[in-house]
């Protein structure tokens, strides 16, 4: 058997290299490659730019990008923290979507001179995965970068997550069946991924969301809320519940995490509707751990961890959306989400069992799957 | 025999690819190389930046970087123009240095924004190359980028150019001995390699050079100078020779050309001093015709191409100046340069002659020859 390694030993090789795919051997292979055959690709590309897609390897070119904000669970530890996690992202790539992916940090943490960094450089990518910056920056500059580029882009800790939470939500809704679109979800954390889920629920059709951040229960009463979560105020909690998790709690049917490590206490669970669902995605350590929350009389758990049962990943969503993304050359939209998500249910649907929430990201399949689900709706 | 490909059909393949070095195949690799294991890295990076040199693919990632002012011999094509040139350039340092090299190319041809696009990326590679930027800008981003990073920067059309061009003179003087540092060698156009070849011949110490950019003879007199051409005035052209192309090639040793095809009148050799040596680099047509260069009484004749004895090539510098610089981790200064140079030499003493003055680019020992001279001037 093989030793085990360490993190840091692990990240002691090389763990993913550039390679030719063509020999360079003869004086005509390098004429072709580089002067002076690459004349006319260059005479080519500079008079049509979207040449670049047929003749260069931006055909297949990803950047996984982030200035270091909010790395997974780490928070603001800056851009040089950041790089080891875009590179672990690229491999994800290249490993689940045939994805040519490389890790790019941007030392600036100002929105705007980030932006200008990245529509500076965007000519180079067939797509750009935005990743691990904190909200409310990476809602604009996601919009801000989607307007500017005509290249695919997404904020993957928002929509990645969000697409993944919709496809548990419908796996757990077809294992307990509720209220169907008028179940009651609460939300709980309203950063990137907590928005994003909110707006991917709601645009498919669930009316009865209730947003949770630290301070308490999102409502149109609230004075102290960002744009966003304004925004969101006005088309969430329509019974304009007031105050705390335990009062969004009562009578909800299922609990969405997204926050932090203890903030569902497992009497609270007491006070939601019969047979409720826990989703606690928390990372490293979820919002009530599965044992606990299933004691507590939760009639199904899942978290984010591959060490619990019910792991619900971004990893099963990211490639297939991104791969019909560059391979159909078409900007993200809810449309893409929403597909990449209903091919995850039908994909998983002889399989699942309140066990097995949700298809292994370790499937080869599943991501072809979702590339062709989300190409689809791209032509 | 393999069907001779066009170079666009060449281009239409897949020319390079990112790989994986390590298997992704279950759920603990999974771990290592994402989360959770990867956090560790991240700690570890964010605390300690010099880290990503060791547990990450910076260690040996290298950006091919234009913003497409001066695209081989095409001129300010653009960015588009130019990203065919930098894949086909990060293909040789793959070939020739095992340097996972990227193509890059940045939007702005604003010299200060350009600069600050590069510095904000910059901590993700482990050496910039920085490609066909027009003069002077060039020189101007060189410097300020030098200044600001911590990690190797070289604009190759300078300074890789300037480093091949000197050990093809002194390949050439070996055959043909002249009057030593005293040599009067004319270097004809005034962009970014003639003036880093002045630079560097400089530093090597040869006293007698004359510079001619396409106004003339570059002189003290002039009051037309940009700010480089004017500090290289004050050390060039130590008699204060005036005028024309003609006026500086009387009694000269050696032509240097890097401007434009036909520069140099075939009449114009019989000024020069007794078996002139020619050095023709305009691309893709030299400044004369090694033929007509011969019939004319030229001694020797190089130019930059592949398909004429004598090619003096960039692609002979590059790679092992950077594999130093970057194993080095030491910023590429005239040292480096002139090691390069001379490694080159003395690489290829026993195999000169008058049409074998420099090594094949295709021999991968004289790339790992100039990589250990040039890292033995940075240790």
């Amino acid at each position: 058997m093989k030793k085990k390694l360490s993190p840091l030993a692990y990240s002691r090789q090389p763990k993913m290299a550039v390679e030719l795919k063509v020999p360079l051997k003869s004086k005509e292979d390098l004429s072709l490659a580089y002067t002076p055959g690459i004349a006319a690709v260059a005479k080519l590309t500079a008079k049509n730019p979207a040449a670049t897609f047929r003749y260069t390897f931006r055909r297949n070119n990803l950047a996984v990008i982030s200035e270091g904000s909010a790395v997974l669970g780490l928070g603001n530890i800056g851009h040089f923290g950041a790089y080891p996690v875009m590179e672990g992202k690229a491999m994800l790539f290249k490993k689940f979507a045939n994805i040519d992916a490389i890790p790019l940090v941007v030392k600036t943490q100002d929105p705007d001179e980030f932006i200008r960094v990245v529509e500076n450089i965007a000519d180079s990518f067939a797509a750009i995965n935005l990743e691990d910056i904190a909200a409310p920056n990476c809602f604009y500059i996601e919009e801000k970068l989607k307007k500017k580029l005509s290249i695919p882009v997404m904020h993957d800790d928002q929509h990645g997550t969000a697409t993944v939470v919709l496809a548990a939500v419908l796996n757990a809704l077809t294992l307990f069946p509720k209220k169907g679109k008028k179940t009651r979800i609460v939300i709980v954390g309203a950063g990137a991924a907590g928005l994003a889920i909110a707006e991917l629920l709601l645009h498919y059709g669930f009316k009865n969301l209730i947003l949770v951040d630290s301070r308490g229960i999102i409502s149109s009463k609230r004075p102290d809320l960002n744009f966003y979560k304004k925004r969101l105020s006005k088309i969430t909690n329509p019974e304009n519940i007031c105050c705390s998790l335990p009062d969004a709690l009562k009578g909800a049917d299922i609990f969405i995490g997204v926050s932090r490590a203890g903030v569902l206490k497992p009497e609270w669970i007491g006070l939601m509707n019969s047979q409720p669902l826990v989703i606690a995605m928390a990372n490293p350590v979820p919002e009530i751990m599965p044992e606990e929350a299933k004691k507590a009389g939760a009639a199904l758990v899942a978290t984010g961890r591959s060490d619990f049962p019910n792991q619900v990943n971004n990893a099963l969503a990211f490639p297939g959306i991104f791969r019909a993304a560059i391979d159909y050359r078409k900007q993200i939209n809810e449309k893409m989400l929403l597909a990449a998500a209903k091919a995850i249910v039908n994909y998983h649907r002889s399989r699942l069992s309140s066990s097995n929430l949700m298809p292994s990201i370790l499937d080869p399949r599943v991501h072809q799957v979702i590339a062709r689900a989300v190409g689809k709706v791209c032509s």
